[in-house]
């Protein structure tokens, strides 16, 4: 995983943060497929993800009619329904607005 | 580390994500100094946390004020420089506005 490469602002980004139960069964494969799916739709510009106690993935649009065709995927509203049956204790998705970014590159 | 009880938006966000060189020393204090200093500021409303190869840090805030003066407080300058001296390969910064959230909890 590396820091995603997004455009000049303004984008969109959706921050998915989460804990998990103690059940794992299927979770890494459907996650990794998600990411995959993810990638391929209409507006997708990157993701970023990473866990310890707390997981938080974010994924980055270049509109919100992107980000809402995404959340309507059916093969990821299987993902969601299952996610809420097993997967995840907790979770919180916050859609935003990039205003503005900057970044360091050491040499 | 839980996830961060946000108000209703419109509120404010910083992701920052980044990746880690070898030196590890005076990090972990610096990290943990600098989430409690920047839990003391005004305007600020929460904090998730979370690193494997990829580490995520967004804080949440109440203005774009708020954020402002959080990168320019003292001890934080004094942080970030040390930051681009020694801990970080690489890191992005991104200044966004959270237009919608919504979350799930298991009963």
């Amino acid at each position: 995983m590396t820091i995603a490469k997004t455009p000049a602002p303004p984008y969109f980004a959706v921050i998915f943060t989460s804990t998990r139960t103690a059940e794992h069964a299927g979770y890494e494969t459907m996650a990794a497929a998600m990411l995959r799916l993810a990638a391929a739709q209409p507006g997708f510009l990157g993701v970023e993800s990473a866990r310890d106690s707390l997981g938080i993935t974010v994924s980055y649009w270049d509109s919100l009619e992107a980000i809402a065709a995404w959340k309507q995927n059916s093969a990821h509203l299987v993902a969601q329904d299952r996610g809420r049956a097993l997967w995840y204790q907790d979770f919180k998705t916050r859609i935003c607005r990039v205003e503005r970014d900057y970044e360091f590159s050491r040499k």
